[in-house]
Formats: C-alpha cells, sequence, structure tokens
C-alpha cells in the first residue's frame, strides 16, 4: 500500500513553485499502471478495491489521531461545479466515525462573514485536536469566484489600499502565511483540486437534468458559471502555481472517473495521516500507579456489596 | 422493519406523564422475542443483522432529509459514563454521509458559555435543515451533573430568585418549551437515555484500565462519579419523569448489552424520519420549462464547439 501511495502521490503533487498548466493534466488519466497490481479485472473494480482498503486504513488512522490528540486533519476540496466534491466526501469518509469527523460547506458568505476578513469564517471551523475537519470549498473561493466575479469583490468593502493591484499576491500569502501558521501547531493541511473537463461537466449537468431524483441538485447558477469555464481555469492555475507550498502542497485529483478519483484521494490521505506516526499514548509510570490503585479501588468495591 | 419497529419503540418510550422509576428497566433486556424473526443463529447475530438492515435505511433516509431540506434531526445521547455513548455514535452512524451527520460532544462549560444561560451554547450546535444533529450528552446535563454536584450550579452564578427551590422543576420547563419550539419549526427531536446497570459499568472500567489500547480512555474523573451513583439514578428518573413530552419523548434502551443497545437505537431512529414521510421535491411545472430551456442550452453548447 505505502509504495503505492508513493506513487500516486507522487503523480498528483504540485511541486511548490511550479508554474501549473491545467492542460498539461488529464482529467481522464486512470493511473491503470500503478492500480495493475491490484484484485480486479475492470479498472473501476481495482479502484474500488483501493477505496475499500483505505476505508479500513482510515478508520484505523482516525482512532490514533482521536487517542493521540495532539494532531487535526485539514482536507480541502475544489473543484469545478459537478467535479465530484459531495461524492467525494461521502464515498471516502463513508466508514469513518462522525464524531472525529466535521464536514464544511463554504456558501456565499452571510452579511456577518463579509463584515470581517476573508479569513474569519474559515477560522471558526477548523477542526479541534483529534479531529479531521473537511472544508467543502473553502477560503480559496476568494481566490477563484471572487476573482472571476469583480461585484463579489466589491461587496467586501475592502480599503483602497488593499483593493490595489497586489490584490491576489497579497491573498496567497495571506492564505500561504494562515496554512503555515496551522502546521506549526499540528494541523496536517491536504488540499485536493478536483480536475474535472467540460465535456464530462455537461454529461454530469445533463445527467441531474435527466433523472428525476438528481433535479432538485441542478442549479441554474452552475449553467451560468460554465460561461466562465476559461477565466475559473486561469484562477485555478495562478491559484495552484501560487499556493502549493511544502507546507501544505496541493493535489491535482484526476476527476472525470470518480471512481478513480475517489481512490486516489483516499490513498493520499491514509498515506498523510500514517505519515505522522502517530502511536496509542504511553501511559507513565506515575500515572500506571494511579491506575493500580483505581483498579484496587474498582476490585474492593465489589466484595463490600 | 416496521412492526418491529413499533415494537421496540413501544417497548423503550416513556409515556408522557409517566414516574419513571429505572429499577423497573432492566438494562441487560434483550428483546429476544421482537428480535427472534431476524436470521442469525446468536442473539448477538440477530442484533447485529437489525444493525446493518438499519445503515442501509438511515443512508437513503438522510439522502431524503437533505433533498427535502426542510426537516432536520437532533438525536440526544445521555447516560452514565461508559454507558456506550461513544460506540453508538461510531457504530450507528458509520454508513452515514458525514457531510449531513453534525456531532457534538459536550464537555465542561467555557468560562464565556458559563456566562450565558444554560440552554445557550446549545442552541449554537442545533442541525441545520437537511442535518442529522448528535449531541453526545446536552443541555440535559444542566439536570444531571450540576443537580448532583452543588459546586457546579453555583459556577453558573444565577440571580437569586431563579435558583430557588423551583429550580429543577423551572429547568425542566424551560427544556420542554425549547423543544417544543424546535419541533414545531421542523426539527425532529430524539432522545436515548442509555440505561447501564452499576456491575456492567464496573466490568467496563476494568477493561479500560486493563487493555492497554484502552486505557488512554480511562480517566479517575469516572470513579469519582461512580461513587455518586444513586444521586445520578435520582436525577435520571427526575428528568425522564418531566421531561418526555409527546413532541420530544424519551426512550430508555438498555445498555448493558451493546449490540441489542445500537440496534435499538438505529430501528427507533430510521423509523422515526421514516415517519416524516419525506420525498424527493418534486419540480413545479414553471421551473420544469427553465431545466428544460437549461437542457436546450447545455445541448446547444456542443454543437458550437
Amino acid at each position: 500500500m505505502s509504495a503505492l501511495y508513493r506513487r500516486l502521490s507522487a503523480a498528483c503533487r504540485v511541486s511548490p513553485g511550479t508554474k501549473v498548466r491545467l492542460r498539461a493534466f488529464d482529467p481522464a488519466a486512470t493511473f491503470d499502471p500503478q492500480l495493475r497490481a491490484l484484485r480486479g479485472r475492470t479498472l473501476k473494480q481495482r479502484a474500488q478495491q483501493l477505496l475499500q482498503a483505505n476505508h479500513a486504513e482510515l478508520a484505523n488512522m482516525q482512532e490514533l489521531l482521536w487517542a493521540s490528540g495532539a494532531y487535526s486533519v485539514l482536507v480541502v476540496l475544489q473543484g469545478m461545479d459537478a467535479a465530484g466534491k459531495d461524492g467525494m466526501i461521502k464515498h471516502v469518509m463513508q466508514g469513518i466515525n462522525p464524531q472525529g469527523c466535521d464536514v464544511h460547506r463554504f456558501a456565499q458568505p452571510s452579511a456577518e462573514e463579509l463584515d470581517h476578513n476573508f479569513l474569519w469564517r474559515s477560522w471558526q471551523r477548523l477542526p479541534a485536536r483529534g479531529h479531521i475537519g473537511i472544508f467543502n470549498r473553502s477560503y480559496y473561493e476568494e481566490v477563484l469566484v471572487v476573482r472571476v466575479h469583480s461585484s463579489l469583490l466589491a461587496a467586501e468593502r475592502l480599503p483602497a489600499t488593499t483593493a490595489g493591484r497586489h490584490l491576489w499576491k497579497d491573498r496567497f500569502t495571506d492564505i500561504n502565511h494562515f496554512e503555515r501558521h496551522l502546521v506549526r501547531n499540528g494541523t496536517l493541511v491536504l488540499k485536493f483540486f478536483l480536475n474535472l473537463s467540460k465535456a464530462e461537466q455537461k454529461r454530469r449537468l445533463l445527467e441531474r437534468l435527466e433523472q428525476r431524483n438528481k433535479r432538485w441538485k441542478f442549479s441554474s447558477a452552475d449553467l451560468e458559471e460554465r460561461g466562465y469555464w476559461n477565466e475559473y481555469a486561469d484562477a485555478y492555475e495562478s491559484m495552484l502555481s501560487s499556493t502549493s507550498s511544502s507546507w501544505a502542497p496541493w493535489y491535482i485529483i484526476p476527476a472525470d472517473h470518480k471512481y478513480v478519483a475517489r481512490a486516489v484521494v483516499a490513498t493520499i490521505l491514509a498515506g498523510q495521516i500514517d505519515a505522522l506516526g502517530l502511536t496509542f499514548p504511553v501511559v507513565a509510570a506515575a500515572e500506571e500507579r494511579k491506575l493500580a490503585a483505581a483498579k484496587r479501588r474498582l476490585l474492593g468495591a465489589t466484595r463490600k456489596r
């Protein structure tokens, strides 16, 4: 598993300082050579076998994370509409104890949130030690949708000195510093960009329109946003080039095959938590004596009854 | 499934206005007659089969809850230390999409929380529409641990007029009114008291002391609290008698057999959500026309490319 993790991780990780061109990343990549050794006749079967193996891994990892109580994990999911963010959370995290897993979906900011600086609302939702927190969209929307639609930036009412030409560069710097602070203080930050092709997005939006049980998911806003595909692609490239750091790298996950995307994210997530080298807390000698006394007391209480 | 739900629900539900005496409830009850029709040779196998069947039910129910977007579900879990609250959440909710399931564990209140009225911190954690929220301990601690330990009540610095002899009766009334408000506004409130025997608690605490991977869970505070067993039992009886309402009844769940407790809670939870009669949202005629236009636009965009 570990060798596979290293291979998949290396294939998806954006090296810090790289200038990312999305056209160099195939959204329909299947990693078939890397998955070849797994059981299953078809690629889909092999990917699902990998996902299942990682369910067990993740459940163990999370218990260790909780028991050792020193680290938290922040998973950031970004991607175009219909890239598979909701399904990713459902299928990758399904085996996980929900008590240690907090998911937050960032929608349009409220009036109160707009009255604060752009990282403020994310601070409220950071995972506590022992928890895995998942941001379904995140503070990265501040350099994506806000960059594509200038009316959203205007709604933030920034001081004139801030809203100048260095704005996006400054935001990248703020984000990098924020993440560095998190990592220094015990949060593992993992960022996944679900890389969907425009053709596959069309297929999925049509599916939502055609299947009775999926229609409620369709929003005409998705169609509007599709009109800005190239602007979003530019914003994503800029973001990926500027915020993949050694402490919090981006992973570009081919998202046209949902089952491959889920298996790859699960493998990287489990591998990264594993790399923290967590163990169950060892009870110190003084504490051992206390526990022995507690045991005598519990057993003594029986005899008296 | 539905008949079984009705039978288990009727066996555990506290009828509003009943004066509860815990000694009339067997913590080791197995509901074997009710579970007899299920597959499995042993009681444990039958209970686990029932739990698994409900996993699938719950996953469907939650998707409906999310799609229809009108209701939320609040699950309150109370019980003595080691009654199995953490395990209940892990095993009952494991198949659930974590994006629609928020778990909050209420520990000792912070200084800020103590500066507010006793329901304040619970308000912050209520589940949003479409979500299942689980309170691992809850505002009921305000009539349990706070009733058993007068120093905790003193820390709340209540006005002299409030802290009089009607205090607990008034708290029950406040809680009933709070829950009525929630139910009226679309929250299904389900309250489970995990009824553990004192002997089984001892066995579980000893197990925590003896198993290397469970030691970190042992807290000497648990042993202190065990010394107040009778005071807690009195407080629970008073709470169950006063706050089992027609809109938010209590269920007393026999907790000495973990697998039985989990199967019963899963059955009642799925049955109660099912009783809401949720369906996938129906798209109105005007909206249908918009969706048809969206589809034409999506398909048209292809031809142009």
